[in-house]
This record gives structure tokens, sequence and C-alpha cells, in this order.
């Protein structure tokens, strides 16, 4: 890995003063995501297209990502929601709102930038370890802080295998991305599945 | 749906008497997967292309294929091996059994192949539908009669929500694949999953 890989890449927040800069990054973001839907996979896309669709010069955009990589596990990170801050009452409650936040991120545009990007990842390890760095261990990480939490207060079992739990409730939240209008999951499906967790994690 | 969707369109099996007639179709099906773990999506596959990487006649691939879409879904259901037979020991075995076989079949051209075709499925609505009810649904229902099973032996809770059930199983051994190999989930995921998951819906 390169100096340059350390550092900041986050476009920097809209701010007073800067909302030029603000707007150019937003853009730079978007042109990238319709890109990604568009073409099929990180091999189609290029710096030169990104600042073309973007309205801005090339410079811009590598001002701000050294690399197309980068650019692209950012324009992922814009595509999902953050997930709401857990409130702390109860585990189910979190678990739940947690389920639901990223059922609502589902979209015909997120799951095709999503697979055209992962179709090809193993082609960018670099690209996939940095997704799943920065943008699927923290998700995982704010599960992963409620489900200790409740084997703290004692709501979870004990031997609560919480690795297990997380890939049991992201998957089946994921997988119905999957599915063809006609057989969409039913809209009480985080419900269902939470509670089928709970079932078996609960103390 | 025009009438020639009714008739076969599964490649025959091997047998005595037509073993070139065989030998073309795994041919076609094996070229359609190099050039979907190749090309990105559905679009960069054309029949010519795919008769010329099998070294077959275009009019051999139009003779067992009417078009790309189904012999795309072929292709991907040759890309996944049959889930074992449940051998109907206890529903704990059998699930795990299912798992792993899930977990086995995942690998770099698997994952590629299918990403490539998903991530622009929203444009091809007909082989999304078809994938799910040909290739995802059969496998579906193997894991839903052994759940069923269990629940009329009295090995699973009476009111088990068998859907949300396979969901969290599915997507557990899904999710997976979409990790780097650096972060690759541990040997012992599926059993991981299954113990997991029993402790919610065991009776």
């Amino acid at each position: 890995m390169s100096q340059t890989e350390t550092r900041s890449r986050r476009p920097e927040p809209a701010r007073p003063g800067r909302p030029r800069s603000a707007r150019a990054d937003e853009a730079i973001l978007q042109a990238t995501l319709e890109l990604l839907a568009e073409e099929a996979g990180v091999a189609g896309i290029s710096m030169e297209a990104v600042a073309a669709r973007a309205g801005v010069g090339k410079s811009t955009v590598y001002r701000r990502w050294p690399n197309k990589e980068r650019l692209i596990v950012d324009a992922l990170a814009a595509l999902k929601r953050p997930l709401p801050d857990p409130a702390g009452g109860s585990v189910r409650d979190d678990l739940l709102a947690l389920a639901e936040a990223m059922c609502r991120e589902r979209s015909a545009k997120h799951g095709r930038c999503l697979w055209n990007v992962l179709g090809g990842a193993d082609k960018y390890p670099e690209l996939l370890a940095r997704y799943h760095r920065e943008v699927i261990e923290p998700r995982r990480e704010i599960i992963r802080r409620v489900l200790r939490r409740g084997v703290e207060t004692g709501e979870l079992r004990a031997d609560l295998d919480v690795e297990a739990a997380i890939e049991m409730l992201v998957g089946a939240m994921t997988l119905q991305s999957r599915a063809p209008a006609a057989t969409a999951p039913p809209e009480d499906l985080a419900e269902r599945v939470v509670d089928t967790l709970l079932r078996g994690i609960a103390a």
C-alpha cells in the first residue's frame, strides 16, 4: 500500500464556506453510482468518465480520491443510509430497528451497484477488503454491540454465538434483495426474522 | 410468453446413443458460465459468443435453448451442485448437511457468475423470475420439507416460522461468499449457524 493510501479519503462534510466543494463531492459520488449501475463492474468505470458525468474537471476528482477503487468504496458507502443509533431499550426493539433499516435500504439501484462491484471483486481484492473494513464492518459492529449488551443485561443467553447471530440477521435481510418483484418478501419479514432469532438467543 | 416457452428446455441427460449431444450441451453450459464470469452481466452474452466459445454451431445452441435468458438460467443451475437428499435422521443432521453443502458450493467463480447476472437482473425480470422458480425455489423446498418434518416429529416448535427460518439459514450461508479472503468465515460456520438457529426453533 502506497503512502498516499493513508491520507484521509472521506469527502469533507458540507460546512459554511465550502459549499461548492461539498456539492462537487456529492456530484462525483452520485456520478460514480450512476456509472456503476449502468456499466457492469469496476472495469467499466474510469476517473475520466466520472468527472464528465459529474460535470467537474478530472483534477477535482483526483484532488479528493487518488484512484477509482477508493472512489467506488466511498460511493458504495454513500449508497447505504446510516443504520439507526440503537436506542438502548430492549434488545428486540434495537434489533428490529436495525433489521428494518437494512430492509428499507434495499432497492434495484442499490442491488445493481453492489452486485456490479462484487461480481468482479475477486479481481480487486484491495477494494473488497476496504469495502468490508470501512462499510460493512462498522455496520456489523453496531449489531454486535446490541447483542453484547443483551448478554450483559441477561436478555440474551450467556453462551450466545454473536457472530453466527449477525450472519443470520444480516444474511436474511440481504437475501431478500435478490428476489424478483413477484416473490418479494412479506412486509413483516424483519420482525419475523428478529423474533425467530430471539427465540433462539433469548436467555 | 410464447408457445415455445412451454417446451422442455432442460438439456437431455447423457445416455447411450447420444453422447455427442450431451457433450455439446455440457460445452455450451460451460462456455456460458465462462462468459458470464468474464463479461459483466447478461448484456455481455450472446448466443453467437457462446457457440464460438463452445466450439459448436449457433444452430446447435438454438436447437436446445430458444434464447440466452433460458440458457443463462440453465447455466446457473449447472453451477450449483444439487443439495444432498436429507437423510431423514435428526433435523439438526439434515440442516447441517444442507448448510455445509451451501457453504461448499461458494467459490469465486460461482459468486462472479451469480452477481454478474443478478446485478442487472432488474432489466431481465423474466430471467430473474425463472431463476427463482427453477433454481432457488426447489432448493428452498428441500429445506422447507426438513423443517416441516421437524414440526411434525416434535423436534421443532409447533409455531415455527418456516419461511423466516429459511431466510436466516440460506442468508447466512450466502452472505459469507461476499467476504474477502482475509476475513473468510470460520470453518465451522455452518454448524454454528444451525445450532444458533435450532436453539431458537427447537421445541
